[in-house]
């Protein structure tokens, strides 16, 4: 499956949660990581991740896509996708 | 069509930007936009938005899948959705 992560973390504990996707899947830019991924990886991924957050104050989005074939993604402008900058 | 766009724009060009995509899509969180449109209007909201932004700098990013029966979309934490402190 495909996913993309979205995410609005308080900066207290963006830092964490920056981390732990990092782990599964690859930054593009701002608050959004993406990639191919498991099932059982994803599980494992949200769980981590959800842990860390405090629902009442954050929020993540997750758009699945099953098929990575159905989804079409273009990229306008200046690539970034280095983490770096963070770590 | 459903469109995911997520945008990293200079400050100076953010605002502009998230008005120009306001007209055509919902904002969710940061810096995301999505929303069912049609192709026609998909393309012109493509146009508006890459005239304003500065493709040496800033970066949109374009996740387009045609049927969006393929995508599920999950939240967990706190929906935002509300534009208002934007403008």
């Amino acid at each position: 499956m495909f996913v993309i992560i979205t995410y609005d973390v308080n900066e207290k504990r963006v830092g964490k949660v920056c981390k732990k996707l990092k782990e599964y899947l690859t930054w593009t830019q701002n608050s959004v990581f993406e990639g191919e991924i498991t099932k059982t990886q994803f599980l494992k991924c949200r769980k981590a991740v959800e842990s860390i957050i405090d629902p009442m104050q954050d929020s993540l989005y997750y758009y699945i896509i099953e098929n990575p074939r159905h989804l079409k993604k273009e990229l306008h402008g200046h690539e970034k996708g280095d983490m770096d900058i963070f770590f």
